[in-house]
């Protein structure tokens, strides 16, 4: 094995071939304890289709798609559909490789059938790129977003699908904001690593949550050094002014509180809603209604005083195109795992650069904090330049499920050090969590399903 | 076993219990041919995601999703994962069983997480919709349409899931529009019987077909009655022209000739394109750029001056909903098996009517003649009320797989008789194009797969 340096930054050359894909459904009983309960997931299960990428030589890759338990195994179904375009090829190294694959994943025409390029297939395709850069950037031996901001913007460029884009966003405008950019990469690289990226938290906000929880945890977030807050919202309006109340008596007016509605109303109840909230100066108010609703959204930011958050249930990178042509959307909330993987979110980027509108990621569930921290790191080194009006979304949950979990610091993510994606499950945790025979889940007789028993030939 | 009449339609009363679902993974290899070649899909091997749902009593249900070859064994997993959903429950007879299946099977907020309302779980969910319609269709003694056209508006407005359509469309002008259809049904029933409904070709137009088969199927088209023909374009400009002015000379000025890109451009190729072919009066332009860019066709639309279709991948109701609010298209194009079922296409069409766009069903691929000429005769007889600028496209592909295959007759699909939704495959095609195993595969040895050998570890 060795080093060799080409234009755009260091990373390891080639060597070695995938050889195995190992595919794991991995789920969390976290519906005990109402953990992440909203207005439309009163119980989620958080889960992950697990990918490992092996290889004959070097570190393996690990990715994940997020899911909330049922279904999970469709996931790992379509991830192993997957399998023919990762196994047998060399092992990712640099900007070409990456790019290759991305296409390849997302290109086969019989597979695109089954989306095309959304849902299930896309979020699959999105685990297998994620995999694959976190085996190269581990390779090169940096963290993801250290790795994407050592590439030239030709090489970035060449990372995108622009199919469906060209009419918001061309190659070329896609290369001179990455140019514009290139100058202050290494002095920003620098006060993030010395300062961390700003972040907001959910963790007082669950709807499952009382009262009392709620204002201790907001309370709790303050102390923390968060500077914004969200509450889920939508099931009751008078409950959720009550709630928002105590929350803004709780914090004081110097925090955000950003609210969340989870995709739970049509346009007209929202504007209705959001405008009976708006006393209480919430600062966005994200899933309005359908994410599939690009019309809808622009009607909803339209009828009522609060800014609009949409994103991590937005199935690609045309979507999100039209939410910005369309001026639909304050803020570009994406997802780490729901897209296909790296390489559409740095479309994703690019897109919302060229528009103005700042990106704050939506993170939480099991792993999504870890991936998308690279993504927003990347966006402020090398993309849009600026931190401002951004944050990180941050959930306390199941991180220690991972070697290297995300570390808050004051209300702000520190720039992850050590190389890869940070997507990488402990063994121990994979074992325990292992779907429907894991020692947690045996142990839970497996209640979960609506009708009980039930019998399925094949 | 008893029968009951109720308002609105006579029915079998619920009997049973759905004791079993039964999947099939089935692909036939129709790329040998290139039957089924355009400018996105050059190789499609048609294949089924095939359910049966089994009851105690009386018969069994049948559905199916279409795909194009890999990844047919996703939309199997998909489908299994729904079963908690359907085995258990009482045989769905009425409205309220079909109502409330739909609910739960699109509802399930953990299942909800990999869509939402998109892509491999809103397939499956239609296929075991559309079988239950299937189940019970057949035990009225109705063909789905006939069923359908049975129901009073009241019960149909029950079916349909008014989530995120409210800005576009309320259930009480839906109410309207199908009391407004409700006098003329018994003599449009009648006429349909009588007539058939119009239909077009879209065999002689094939990508990889060459000039001389693109002529003689052109004018045998015309020989078998067919009013509309339509060709497949997107690959080269200069052949597309010639094959247009080939297909023009051969059929004459008065016969319709549609064109498909199948996706293949953006915005600005779109416009340029059709702007090249507009001589040749192609009748429209069907799914010119991404199927999830509302303001993409919009744009399409109103750069050039050839009608603008599509909706064979239009994900939901919800982007139907913005095609049409957006002024983005001349013609609806409803998919039996894309969407969530007999629910969903029935929202479809009453946002069409709702708009005055008239619906131009997709079909082909397998089963899926079968399943949607249901869906058109029904909007004839009850929502729309007509059929002007009205046809279901044809191919004459598979159909002899099936027990009660859909019938032409010059130039126009003859009303189903058989009771059910015509979607039941002959078991002696099931087991001959079982895939990987079946013999029809087992003689091919497998050798589609683009990497060849892999391991895949679970």
């Amino acid at each position: 094995m060795f080093f060799r340096n080409i234009p755009g930054g260091m990373r390891m050359a080639g060597t070695g071939t995938v050889t195995e894909l190992e595919v794991h459904d991995v789920r969390f009983p976290t519906s005990e304890q109402l953990d992440g309960s909203d207005a439309m997931n009163p119980d989620p299960d958080y889960s992950a289709a697990y990918v490992v990428l092996h290889t004959d030589g070097g570190p393996p890759g690990h990715g994940l798609c997020f899911t909330i338990g049922r279904g999970n195994e469709v996931m790992a179904a379509a991830i192993r559909s997957l399998a023919p375009y990762v196994v047998g090829r060399p092992a990712p190294a640099g900007a070409a490789d990456l790019a290759a694959l991305h296409h390849d994943l997302t290109h086969d025409s019989q597979l695109r059938w089954l989306g095309p390029e959304k849902g299930v297939m896309q979020m699959a395709a999105g685990a297998l790129v994620n995999a694959a850069w976190d085996l190269a950037a581990s390779r090169a031996g940096l963290p993801v977003w250290q790795f994407l901001a050592a590439l030239t913007p030709e090489e970035l460029v060449s990372l995108v699908d622009f199919r469906y884009l060209s009419d918001a966003l061309t190659p070329d405008e896609a290369l001179a904001l990455l140019r514009a950019a290139e100058p202050g990469r290494a002095a920003r690289a620098a006060r993030l690593k010395a300062e961390g990226y700003p972040a907001y938290t959910t963790s007082p906000g669950w709807l499952g949550y009382d009262d009392g929880k709620l204002v201790r945890l907001a309370r709790e977030a303050v102390a923390d050094g968060f500077g914004q807050i969200k509450l889920k919202v939508g099931a009751d309006l008078d409950d959720d002014k009550r709630r928002l109340r105590l929350a803004r008596d709780a914090v004081g007016p110097g925090i955000r509180i950003a609210v969340d509605a989870n995709q739970r109303w049509d346009v007209a109840e929202a504007v209705r809603w959001m405008t009976a909230l708006a006393p209480w100066t919430p600062h966005w108010i994200e899933e309005p209604t359908s994410p599939d609703d690009v019309l809808g959204h622009a009607a909803v930011r339209s009828g009522q005083p609060v800014k609009v958050a949409t994103g991590e249930h937005v199935a690609n990178r045309v979507v999100f195109k039209q939410l910005l042509q369309a001026g639909a959307v304050d803020f570009v909330q994406i997802d780490a795992a729901r897209v296909a993987g790296v390489n559409e979110n740095l479309a994703i980027l690019l897109l919302a650069a060229k528009y103005g509108v700042p990106v704050c990621p939506h993170a939480g569930g099991v792993g999504l904090c870890e991936l998308v921290q690279h993504l927003a790191m990347f966006d402020y080194v090398a993309v849009s330049g600026s931190w401002e009006d951004r944050v990180i979304e941050y959930v306390d949950h199941l991180h220690d499920h991972f070697s290297e979990p995300v570390v808050i610091d004051r209300g702000r993510y520190r720039a992850p050090t050590a190389p890869g994606f940070s997507a990488r499950m402990k063994p121990a945790s994979l074992a325990a969590h292992r779907f429907p025979d894991g020692p947690v889940w045996r142990a839970r007789q497996r209640s979960r399903h609506p009708h009980g028993e039930q019998e399925v030939s094949v």
